[in-house]
């Protein structure tokens, strides 16, 4: 009889503080209006340039205001690749009958030859497609994947994963066969004109032999699919003046409320900062930032006192990189900084469904106790999965990880591309966001990692 | 054992059963295209417009054209209510100082005056404030409901009922205080330029004494607030030259599979054909009568022989007046007709989450019995609740009526407005609404009413 109302009472008072966040998220936010200026006073802001810069001081000036116990930069180098002027591409199906092609240059990729770079097309549906075509039929060609994403898919994720190695290893696996550039269906479910582009590598592929790689839109890839069938000998021009300079310093930003009675327990919440530079970024990963922003806000406002130590960190180069999550890591390592939960928000600023947990099976468990509390917002979703490329490398024993789980259905109609915009943010549902991840954070530092048993 | 062994074998039957209608919805639907016809190739639907007959017309060739057992039309009088020429407001804060305010008549209003009406403005935040202020205080104003909605509320659906009394009510009550005008904030959740119709009734209120009510936008609404505590002198104007003809004749449109060993036992599937002059009428609610054609064509593809008879039935008039639903209870009720099951599209075409029910507690507890069906497609909601304005008038004991319930979070934001049009619509989004709902249709005919056992 005992325990069970001690139960209840907890639960109530659990109840009543989800309530209390998620009151403040909805009827007096901040994170829209964050969202609004890094994405139109600031917007595409890939790792290096002016706008990542001006996003790490406007991000650390909001976090200034906010009251924290302590705000700072840390630095890191990171990668600085830029796409010069706008790429330029046409199918052309005999000599002087050409249809343009929406066309954009994948991060990293070299430039054309100047002038462009025009061959002939062989289609593929995937990487293995080239060791059964070998070199005769690939040398002297630019290569197309063309393997869409898989719509019977119900996470958009889960489509994506099972594309993308076109997209990031395309070039280095055709460059082998003599290829002399390649060009990718862009990441998109959706039937339209935007290219997306994207991280690519070439590996260990000699700077010599590098080809260049772009991404074209959907519905183009369709066009030229169908056009290579009519006339084989249909060729494809493009060109892209995108270069790699030196690495250039750039910023973590990251923000804290000291424990008070377990300080050296960290818990951080993020998303990254960089993003890639054709549309402002709003889903891709402004939304997971100013969200993150706002859990320490949310928290604050509610008057809660957190008993461990809570950490926003704004990572920079995830896009390209990876750098700043890297490095965040390492300093912790060498800190000796004890993190026992990381929660990172980079799937989007859709409404929130739950959340992926990289943990024990014990500790999902435990987790899993939680949902009830989280049913009155909607949020089913508590399994096992990814958390978020940021906070992985935190991975050790006895951390959990987290990433927040929003609708998926529309997040790769906008991931990468021109469209990536602030428009396409509905303000509700960016803060349902960021009232799920406050209330998941409190609830990790209300029963910390002995789940269930309220700490003093 | 046995039992086990046999509930092991049919939940594995209905799970590839709902896979297949999934996968087909999603790879290769019909409802997206039948949608961006109806609302770019004839948009706007009102009841008594051409542009309803013209739909009422595509989707009968359309159902015609999937090999059902019967398609017709049943006729019903419906009201003609036509917004005439656009509407025209502004602000007046002294003589010749004015600012434009975007406006719509209310659906069912009287026009102003020729040549407008201009008056004083009393703002009350709902119709209990009448009461307080008495006729001293509204007689010869414009009446300005102003109370928003409450954005704290997680479904926008209950924030929308808590304000929808202004809208529907509000020229009724005011009227009785001697207010020349009404104006209400539209029922919207972002601060935005758009002005929302919708229905409002004069109830027994003589013609004569009718006033002309109109919505404006949320902005124009805090706009207009701010202005009149700055200057509670400030008039307002407003013209609309709206006009109510007699009733006309239009149609539900009705398609059907017969049941091959219960074809008396009808299970409906439907939306509402008509829709607001303003948008397109893509959300609210093309997407319900798209998704509930695709139903029948899904079960059909995926070679479901149905035991009960599955029929689709496009409303007509639901928004202004609810006749095609009416009628349609009516003739199934002179028919003898042994309604068993309906469920209704009309939330809006975004990611499905899951459905509310009216019916038995017994028969919702036997209905959450098939949940488990539905995690993989991430729908996780079956509740009790309202099912759908068209399908209501079928209430009798022992039917179950159900709602799809899609995430609420954006419907409010083009509800009624010019800004419910096709590219807001996600074709994913609309499509896995509409394998949800063909596979709860798919489980109550197996399952019938007797739920859980099977019938031969």
């Amino acid at each position: 009889m005992l325990l069970t109302g001690f139960h209840s009472y907890a639960q109530n008072d659990d109840e009543k503080q989800l309530k209390k966040i998620y009151d403040a998220a909805l009827t007096e936010g901040k994170a829209y209006d964050w969202l609004n200026y890094l994405s139109n006073q600031i917007g595409g802001r890939l790792s290096g340039s002016l706008e990542a810069q001006r996003a790490v001081e406007y991000t650390k000036v909001q976090l200034d205001s906010l009251g924290l116990d302590k705000v700072w930069l840390q630095p890191v180098m990171v990668p600085k690749w830029v796409r010069g002027i706008p790429e330029f591409a046409y199918m052309e199906t005999s000599p002087g009958v050409t249809s343009t092609v929406p066309i954009c240059a994948l991060g990293g990729s070299v430039a054309t030859p100047l002038g462009g770079l025009k061959a002939n097309v062989i289609e593929v549906k995937g990487i293995e497609e080239l060791q059964t075509l070998g070199k005769a039929k690939v040398a002297g060609k630019i290569v197309f994947y063309n393997r869409p994403m898989d719509p019977a898919l119900i996470s958009t994720f889960d489509a994506y994963s099972g594309c993308v190695d076109q997209r990031y290893s395309g070039a280095e696996e055709a460059a082998k066969y003599g290829a002399v550039g390649v060009i990718v269906r862009s990441m998109n479910l959706r039937m339209d004109d935007f290219p997306h582009t994207g991280s690519m590598s070439y590996g260990d592929t000699a700077v010599s032999d590098r080809i260049p790689a772009a991404a074209i839109s959907t519905n183009a890839a369709e066009m030229l699919a169908t056009t290579l069938k009519l006339n084989p000998n249909t060729k494809f021009y493009f060109k892209q003046y995108c270069k790699q300079f030196d690495d250039v310093e750039s910023f973590n930003v990251i923000g804290e409320i000291k424990g008070s009675t377990h300080p050296d327990e960290i818990i951080v919440v993020g998303g990254h900062l960089d993003s890639w530079d054709l549309g402002d970024g709003s889903h891709d990963d402004g939304a997971g930032c100013v969200q993150s922003m706002e859990v320490l806000r949310l928290l604050k406002r509610s008057g809660y006192k957190p008993k461990r130590t809570i950490r926003v960190v704004l990572f920079m180069n995830e896009e390209n990189g990876l750098r700043g999550g890297t490095e965040y890591a390492k300093k912790a390592e060498l800190s000796n900084e004890n993190h026992v939960f990381a929660l990172e928000s980079d799937s989007g600023g859709f409404t929130p469904r739950g959340f992926s947990f990289d943990s024990s099976d014990a500790d999902l468990k435990k987790v899993q106790s939680w949902a009830p509390l989280f049913e009155p917002y909607m949020i089913h979703l508590f399994q096992k999965g990814f958390s978020g490329a940021d906070i992985a490398p935190l991975k050790k024993s006895g951390i959990v990880l987290a990433g927040l789980l929003p609708d998926s259905q529309r997040y790769f109609v906008h991931h990468h591309a021109e469209n990536d915009t602030f428009e396409h943010v509905n303000k509700r549902e960016l803060e349902l966001g960021a009232a799920s991840m406050a209330s998941l954070v409190y609830l990790f530092d209300t029963y910390g990692t002995d789940f269930g048993t309220p700490k003093p």
